[in-house]
């Protein structure tokens, strides 16, 4: 492996406000350089581009050409940055926001490209929740048929998935349904505009298509939704591509945009999240990564088949060949902190962080940590964005309990930080009671630099944490998944072990917090169960829908 | 009664931090002109003044000096202000906290200016809180023996009492519990100064005194309390003066004090809240009188007993001579949307309100009041404070139910305002619910300003609201007893109608929003009951206190 020492990689990151490519040296992992470029639209909400024409409640699509300019633009900064010569670059691999599809030609021309006045022609984000009512329809189908693969995903289809965003362009837009020849994640078209090659990879089929046992769901099913939509699945491709297999060579027209040689390897797409466990080098069985940032993922390979309350998915070979790879997830956590910061903390301790030359954040924090566990005695629920796993219901909302006139902010911060972890553990032991053990528990994302944040789920979880060496672990996981499309590792284990990045026992538990926490955790988890139901959380919420109708 | 035109009666309001003094006109309770003197030595809660002697957690003071320096200050300021001579004023009338306390010598001589250096030879303030644990022996006792006197006061005695106050002193200071002669409610003592009698009020010995069926509880329970105790009612007086009675008349010092002519009639002492009820010329069977400040005291007359769980306590003659007398109360109303606004409101929002020339209460009711009902999506429980009635339990916390990311300060603001409205109506149903009816519901105090609150609580309620029409209204009702004990009306009830300010059907209830309401509080009563037992809330307070400890 001598002359992986001059030879390099590059990841590229599509993320939902812009793109990261980074230069990656084959035999370690180092990380040499790195670019940014953020998309021209953004997240593309209220009209169509150029157009007077308005999006519903709950759109997000984005531009094609966004995704391509990060090619032309990060891909050559980021060897500039590096000061790699591009001859030296050996692969290039990818990873995307998922599920973000859209419709295209046989040939993979986005139709937005050739109707930019049709909505339903773009691009949906993975945050586009417009296709909620046929997400609906599919879960109540799905269960009364007793379709095999409901459980894989926790008892409940996405409205944020494939099926249900592509039956609400059926329903609402039947032409450009007709139209659409292929139905491609962006995940997957990135890698057929590198390549000139299409390709579908078994991350996104898995997790965001329903494909389970070799198939997806048959048309009977499909029929019973809508007789129009059998036959869908021809348009996602049958063949599907294992993760970190080789998708294709640089094509001319990308070699000219990237300004990297063509015919380099390029690997097949994944998925933001599910490469990041490559990049903190826990691919084995029981390795839990949570990529903590405004929500938080969890990623899990594992070789038990359970059928776990409220996962997001379980899919074979869905983050390395040859293992069941598991998903879960909390729809808020930073989010929830940062909602909290802005609506919930008076100016006079905006001030005090100033003059210690703090953010809001770190000043709540550096209060919040002087205190004994449980010293402000108050409880909370972490559902104020929804619950995902376990309860996969984003209809309930938050809750905190035991506020007196004493209360101040740093203690309802501390509790919304608890909170988060106690969700964390509700997910943890819901695995391990239905018979998949985690054994590692490793933290990657934007959270990581809050240390305080980081012991509280240590304490909270009773097992050490380990950290990600990398703060651009998504582009790092696909630099990876290029070294190992490239020959140079024969899989994904061998690679991320020499190029991945993760500090064992970052944290550790102190016992006499932990004992604290348990008694703390035992009343999150009654509050937990009392309210799962949903009961009172939906009345309180129809209740509000139809006060703002 | 023409020459009720010309002639004047004082009222004299002895409050927490300040005693404000008014001059009314007899004939129709024109308030003429007023003073507020604030107290040199506020609350005592550090240090006994002068002295390096600390005192206890939950220790609340006051100092006897500071009462009289409102007899020689504000008295002839408030004259002077009203333009009125002093030779036309017939009469003087005062009201107190309570139950604030102090031990004498048999003149009424404060033992706190005999003994300086001792913690409890001082006034005991209404909020002094460190006899709870004789509080708790006194209700452990009480209900193990069967007394009939604790239904009484909804079970439950509090630690603010004077029987929990005084066994503090006799088990922390055996010697200044011996050398006290007399035991005397701050009510009472007052009107001792201004007379140089004694005298004890019907009121306060039977609220905050137990003195009920025309006894004081008896040597046997009091010995099991403490064998030191038996004999303590000795001190407190036996004859009981009816309210509006004439307690004595002015002494050469007090008119000397007070610029006003020697001799003229002193009314027996009475207490802030049940005073009110004159004021608002509200003192007939089934008019509710709710004085909304920091916290809410309800106080109603009736022509029933009943033992109505959670009240404060029902005395016979307690408001008026004739009738029994209901108190109830919410313990934090003012105090929760005061401890919002100054640790959960962003400084942008302090920024707009400046702007726009509001206080931060006045911006986030403008905001708040442009809701539909239910719109933010939240239900309350108002106990951030404990809870008074009808749970009496002062260990309960709050609890918010329902944020999302959208939820907004305004919107928490609102939910915390309709908490207490509901709160209201949990008490008004319990007293309907136990035999007593209440027929109008009577508003007074500081919270009147806010006409959005009020219409809220019209529309929760589904009543309409009288509201009083002074905002002295304490000071008000003490002229009037004045007036009634200087012989110028026949009683209470004739003098309350003539010099009593009330409007009815100040706000009334809006059909739709009160139908909208009961969604809502049909929601808060089921959070209100889930944790009424306090399971939660007080595992929460206990792992608070232990954390603290």
């Amino acid at each position: 492996m001598s002359d992986n020492n001059d030879r390099y990689v590059i990841g590229v990151d599509f993320g939902t406000l812009s793109g990261r490519a980074v230069v990656v040296r084959v035999s370690d992992g180092a990380e040499l350089g790195s670019a940014v470029h953020e998309y021209t639209h953004g997240v593309i909400e209220d009209r169509l581009p150029g157009t007077a024409i308005r999006l519903g409640p709950d759109w997000a699509l984005q531009s094609p050409e966004d995704w391509r300019d990060v090619l032309r633009v990060a891909v050559p900064k980021a060897l500039a940055v590096a000061g790699v010569p591009a001859s030296d670059v050996i692969g290039i691999g990818t990873d995307f926001t998922a599920c973000t599809m859209l419709p295209t030609t046989a040939d993979g021309v986005p139709l937005s490209e050739l109707h930019p006045d049709r909505p339903h022609a773009w691009p949906k984000l993975w945050k586009h929740h417009a296709a909620q009512p046929q997400a609906d329809r599919i879960n109540a189908v799905a269960a009364e048929r007793g379709e095999t693969w409901l459980p894989r995903y926790g008892g409940k289809i996405s409205s944020e998935w494939e099926f249900a965003k592509a039956l609400q362009v059926l329903e609402e837009d039947p032409e450009t349904y007709r139209a659409a020849a292929r139905w491609i994640e962006a995940a997957d078209w990135i890698v057929w505009q590198l390549t000139g090659v299409e390709s579908r990879n078994v991350c996104t089929a898995g997790y965001k298509g329903i494909h389970q046992d070799g198939r997806y769901p048959d048309d009977d099913f499909l029929s019973a939704l809508n007789p129009g939509f059998a036959g869908f699945p021809a348009t996602l491709g049958q063949d599907l591509a294992p993760l970190g297999g080789l998708a294709g060579r640089l094509s001319v027209e990308a070699a000219r945009w990237t300004k990297l040689p063509e015919g380099i390897a390029v690997s097949v797409g994944n998925v933001d999240a599910h490469v990041t466990a490559a990049a903190a080098d826990a691919v084995r069985p029981g390795q839990m990564v949570a990529i903590m940032g405004t929500s938080t993922c969890h990623i899990m390979p594992s070789d038990e088949l359970a059928e776990v309350p409220g996962m997001c998915g379980v899919v074979r070979d869905g983050i390395v060949p040859g293992l069941w790879g598991y998903e879960a997830g909390q729809s808020a956590v930073g989010d929830i902190f940062a909602w909290f910061v802005e609506t919930s903390v008076p100016g006079s301790y905006a001030e005090r962080a100033a003059e210690a030359g703090l953010t809001v954040h770190e000043y709540l924090t550096s209060l919040a940590e002087r205190q004994a566990v449980g010293a402000h005695g108050l409880v909370a629920l972490d559902w104020q964005g929804g619950n995902r796993s376990v309860l996969v219901d984003h209809n309930l909302s938050g809750v905190i309990v035991g506020q007196t006139l004493a209360t101040r902010p740093e203690d309802v911060y501390r509790a919304l930080i608890e909170a988060t972890a106690f969700g964390a553990r509700v997910i943890v032991e819901t695995f391990e009671a239905a018979g998949v053990p985690v054994g590692e528990f490793v933290v990657a994302g934007g959270l990581l630099k809050n240390a305080f944040l980081m012991q509280v789920y240590s304490d909270v979880l009773r097992r050490p944490l380990s950290a990600i060496g990398s703060d651009q672990g998504p582009a790092l996981g696909s630099a990876i998944h290029a070294a190992v499309a490239a020959g140079a590792y024969a899989d994904i284990t061998e690679a991320a072990a020499a190029m991945g990045k993760r500090t064992q026992n970052a944290y550790v538990p102190d016992s006499t917090r932990a004992d604290a926490y348990d008694r703390l955790y035992a009343e999150y988890r009654r509050l937990h169960d009392h309210f799962a139901d949903g009961g009172l959380l939906h009345r309180l919420r129809a209740i509000r829908n139809e006060a703002t109708a």
